[in-house]
């Protein structure tokens, strides 16, 4: 995977010290000539060196806007807040919250300026003060002297953020492409603990009509939280339980922890200690950190040996026939240490006999205890080249380095399939090899608007196939926010409902009848979508061209808009993310735009909005849509699962006042024969003669299963022209 | 403040149980008949007695709203979440959260059915679920048999929501008029802590040429945090200060808190405890909780004596020049027990002995400490009969009874003239003796929006004059949103920037230069608007007309508007209240307004919007106002504080198509003189005959000091006219 540096267009590599190989860059470092950041690389931005840090300052003007850094809370427009680049779990997402799950250290700046971007490949804490402080002013603070720093900036041109994108793309990897049962809908629950509530689960979306590709089991399912282990009692044959639920179009998705359990005589504890393939503190004894099952050891996955064990741990997984995992807790996240414990209930005992310490201390202290910093600092790894490094010196690889791990457990044991592989900690260049979601939100309808964002944000830093969880992890939904979140979702890659333990359940059973129906109505509308959504996803995995995109991103727009978005190149989802809401306003640039509010897949209402500012209608058991003038957009009926049958029926809807064409792409969603060219193609052009339509069909590539096309055209003034064609022609 | 119940229009009391006098209903409940509640009392309205409580169900359809609940996290339109009404100080108020710090158990519920509204006057916990846990049902449950509830409905014709809201004002009384001066600029900090800060900050805004009106004390002021004390290091002689800086337009507002804490000597402990004026526990000892001062015993403010022992403790301060209280922890907060702290001490003890106890009970216990309501059951109160009641039946009282202490003490030492009296917590019919603010908001955008719902929401519940801490009490504010929320601070009753302690400051000089100019404007905008904005909130009280109202209490509107009100008869307000926003989206009903984009207060640029939906342009440095067709909006020049000196030219805006009409009001601003007639009263009348403008000016009441207006009006194309006339005519 490693791609020639000279194929990159418009990239500078300047090299601080001697930066740590974080593998996030897929060119050589070797290829680029690593020089001294010159003062005038981009006007205006001062670089400092300091004692313990190199400091970047940018001037910024009212027009400018800052994008990028993937995964963080807050606009799309990341100017006026803090962020800080260091992988932790916290659970409570609030507006004021610096850093999350993820590390995308890519950031965008343009409006005033020529649109340039920077890349600080640097695996440890980052602080980006985006005009917060001071609000014309940009401040990123490494506190480090080895790094790399990538700039995407042209003298000659003036670039598009979406080039930038492409730039960054080129350097960092293409997204790996998931398989296509990825894009149908996913059941997860803390917990579905067993066989039989996963089996009563599966036979409900069944019995329901509720089409459903996928189901997780949560920490639950394992032998006292013992990674690698399946309690027997819950799960007394699982290869058996496994294929029978694929048989009936469920894959299984079960969760991998990293932290491994420190109980005598469970085998990979004491292998993984034997061969000292643990995170060990400065004296050589291994690490303790607390999580789910206890004290466990951490894997120390710098290591290469690490990483091998583990891909081989996975394996049992795979001859099961599991074809996705969902890791969790790789930032790591760290519940206590026994130290810090220690330390609490030493406090108390000073306060027994000194009532003069404030009991606020205690309040603090126990609220401190979850992966605190100083936790990081004290445990340490092994480099390929045998020597030691302290987490803190290379924190926000972990996750991505454990998903590298399973990943290579499906490249050696599943060379051809495609596999699915969810992470919630991630580093630059995650992409390449896995996909995360947003972590643990809430059932709020901010972190509906903040799902909406981050989708974009993450696509820019080439996570396209994304989401967060559906209808909120944390607190109790209601009806209501499940049914616009659901909405929402079908325009999100990754389409998970998923609730935490004590909470409201939130499978689409779990409210009344009437939301029953529109929860069902949007989920078959996303399937009937998928033949559209997996055909710009692969074209935009290909292109390196981000698959969800603000609208600034394609269009004039006279105002940023941060709460639409580009799904593909023909789709616009402006989705209702705000309670008690009969619409929504919405600004439609450029162009004209099929509005298509829809009941069902197959119940479209329709009206054509010239461009400006609307509010559009849309009471709750509908589903805004909109389609781009001269596009195309394609259907299917919906199936229960992805490949329950071969779709043989295209629908094409499309928005013609001129001409439209469209590429249908279509490969097996398995494996990675389209890498070797099995694809197939269909190119369709529709011109709109007054009236009538001309329609063009050409195909490309392999044979296309499909056998029939039907035409649903919509002209100016949305009148229906429908007619249908066989295929091959 | 008995009113007679017969000038109510369409109130009926139903009586459950032998109800506690709450004192929230100024009519004498004698007056009514009360009667079983009849099960065609509101249609679809069931009643369900069960053994501990009494359970109302109502079917919600698509069309209705219900609006209410004065003090509440989330949407105006109260539909899709849970109300938990049991006053609490909770500083963190996620979107999830069900109680804050009030209880104002009145609902109007209105669109599909013909509006009707509900007070419950019960003084403990109820719970609301309005279209949460179904969509469809709205559910009261009062875990008690023991109420009033109060149903506003009328069978012969439609109610609007405004004559419901004036109906509860009727049943509670009118809200107390507070001096023109509170609606000057307020600054607050936690802490200035001595006369050397407040002297230094009161310096600066004259310095930097900005009004304000009030400077808060926060708890350190005390010596020790002892209520009714004042560090004499840190204010060497206070009425002398005091009056140093009323000389300079400066009113001092000290904190009351209600815990007296437990120091032998302490003189106001040891009378408390010696006339038994604290509230007590089962075995008849004083109740410990712990707040701020450590240990202390809470004033049982139901018990007559404690009441007037307290009025009397505040007297000093009134010697002393201070004419408003601000007074916090009184839902009441309790930090923790002694009792609480040593059941987390035996946990630990436990622990060390036993690893198997989860380290997760720790944290929870630890978590749970403050304002555990197992507390709130554990001490009584005693009433004027002298029987005894445990908090948690009568809790939502206690901060409303603290308010009528403080209340009685101006109205003993001050009998005419009118104070300030601001308080966190707050039952129905604290509108009569008080205000409120909103408690610990955060620097959240949210929390601006959050602001504007409760603007309106709480104006409901006859809570006209408030307001939120703007720029945001809890976490660190960027310039940015800084500007924003002072632009809305324009329109809000209380305009007071506070911030807590470890924060970033918030001063208006706290920022960068162009940030200070920003904000002086705006202040200064608000200043010049002080005419309008007190003609209007005295009219108001007057009418029992909320001053801040939705905008669909007033227009046909095309859809719900949650971000924008009216404020008064003649402003509309629509505050950008999104982070990096040069506009906004904006609703315009019904009739054209005038966008006014604001750069100073005597630096417009206008332009006539017809109604429909828009986007109008608002540029950071600009505020923006929108003036209603055919409206009038009195203004002056900004005085460094209100009462400066004699406002003796009024400047009239107004925006005339047709005719406009307005009574400008004006009093002395200090005393209770105005209810003995002594206002004046200018009517205009301007008319737009065809280009040219007929003016007419009529004075009533006592003669006013204003001798010249100057009227600037605009007509439909925008374009302005201008004149001047001379008073009294």
């Amino acid at each position: 995977m490693i791609m020639n540096a000279q194929i990159l267009n418009f990239t500078r590599l300047y090299r601080f010290g001697r930066p740590f190989s974080t593998g996030a860059v897929v060119c050589e470092a070797g290829e680029f000539e690593p020089a001294a950041l010159p003062t005038n690389a981009i006007e205006g931005m001062n670089v400092n060196v300091g004692e313990n840090s190199v400091v970047f300052t940018l001037a910024l003007s009212p027009a400018d806007r800052v994008y990028g850094l993937g995964e963080a809370v807050g606009a799309l427009n990341k100017r006026g807040k803090k962020y800080r680049l260091y992988t932790t779990d916290d659970p409570v997402h609030t507006p004021d919250k610096e850093n999350l799950y993820g590390s995308h250290p890519f950031v965008m700046v343009g409006g005033a300026v020529s649109p340039f971007g920077i890349f600080i490949d640097y695996p440890s804490e980052i602080l980006f003060d985006i005009g917060f402080t001071k609000h014309d002013v940009m401040e990123i603070v490494i506190p480090s002297h080895n790094f790399n720093i990538y700039l995407f900036a042209s003298p000659e041109r003036t670039l598009t953020f979406m080039e930038i994108v492409r730039e960054y793309l080129l350097l960092t990897g293409a997204p790996c492409c998931l398989p296509k049962w990825a894009f149908g809908y996913q059941q997860s629950r803390w917990s579905y603990p067993d066989a039989v509530s996963i089996a009563e689960t599966a036979a409900q979306f069944r019995k329901l009509d509720i089409p459903c590709d996928a189901i997780y089991m949560d920490i639950d399912y394992m032998d006292n939280f013992k990674v690698f282990t399946i309690d027997e009692k819950k799960f007394p044959n699982f290869a058996a339980f496994t294929g029978t639920l694929k048989k009936e179009g469920f894959r299984l998705i079960p969760i991998i922890d990293p932290g491994v359990k420190c109980e005598d005589g469970y085998g990979f504890y004491e292998e993984g200690k034997h061969r000292r393939l643990f995170c060990e503190t400065k004296d050589g004894s291994f690490f303790k950190a607390a999580v789910w099952p206890g004290l466990t050891h951490l894997p120390d996955f710098l290591n290469p040996q690490t990483r091998r064990w583990w891909a081989g741990l996975c394996r049992a997984f795979l001859e099961s026939g599991i074809e996705g995992f969902w890791l969790d807790m790789n930032e790591p996240s760290v519940f206590y240490t026994p130290e810090a414990m220690q330390a609490v209930f030493n406090l108390v005992e000073d306060m027994r006999t000194n009532p003069d310490i404030p009991k606020r201390q205690l309040q603090e202290m126990v609220n401190a205890l979850s992966n605190n910093r100083s936790y990081f600092k004290a445990f340490y790894h092994r480099t390929h080249l045998g020597d030691r490094v302290s987490n803190d010196e290379v924190h926000n690889l972990y996750g991505t380095l454990m998903a590298e791990a399973v990943a290579d457990a499906f490249a050696t044991h599943l060379p051809d399939k495609r596999y699915f592989l969810l992470s919630r900690s991630s580093y630059a260049g995650l992409h390449r090899i896995a996909t995360i979601w947003t972590g643990d939100n809430m059932s709020w309808w901010e972190h509906m608007l903040s799902h909406i964002r981050m989708l974009m944000s993450l696509n820019m830093a080439g996570i396209f196939y994304t989401g967060a969880d559906i209808g909120g992890f944390g607190c109790d939904v209601s009806p209501e926010l499940m049914v616009r979140w659901v909405q929402l979702g079908v325009f999100s890659p990754l389409f998970r409902n998923h609730s935490a333990f004590g909470t409201r359940r939130q499978e689409p059973w779990a409210f009344d009848s009437a939301t029953l129906d529109i929860l069902r109505a949007a989920i078959k509308l996303r399937y009937a979508l998928i033949p559209y959504s997996y055909s710009e996803y692969m074209q935009c995995v290909s292109e390196l061209s981000s698959f969800i995109r603000p609208l600034m991103f394609d269009f004039d727009c006279q105002f940023d808009v941060e709460d639409q978005f580009m799904y593909g190149r023909s789709v616009m989802a402006a989705p209702v993310h705000e309670p008690n809401a009969a619409g929504r306003y919405a600004l439609l640039p450029q162009v004209h735009w099929l509005y298509c509010s829809l009941l069902r897949h197959d119940d479209w209402a329709v009206s054509v909005l010239p461009p400006g500012v609307h509010y559009i209608d849309c009471p709750l058991e509908r589903t805004p849509l909109l389609i781009r003038e001269n596009s195309i957009v394609t259907l299917s009926e919906p199936l229960n699962y992805v490949g329950e049958r071969e779709v043989e029926c295209l629908r094409v809807v499309a928005f013609v006042t001129g001409t439209a064409s469209y590429t249908y792409y279509e490969d097996d969603g398995l494996t990675y024969a389209y890498k070797r060219g099995i694809f197939s193609l269909i190119h369709i052009e529709i011109v709109n003669s007054g009236g009538a339509y001309d329609i063009t069909i050409k195909a490309g590539g392999v044979p296309s299963k499909i056998k029939r096309i039907d035409f649903e055209i919509y002209g100016s003034d949305a009148s229906l022209w429908q007619c249908s064609r066989e295929l091959p022609i």
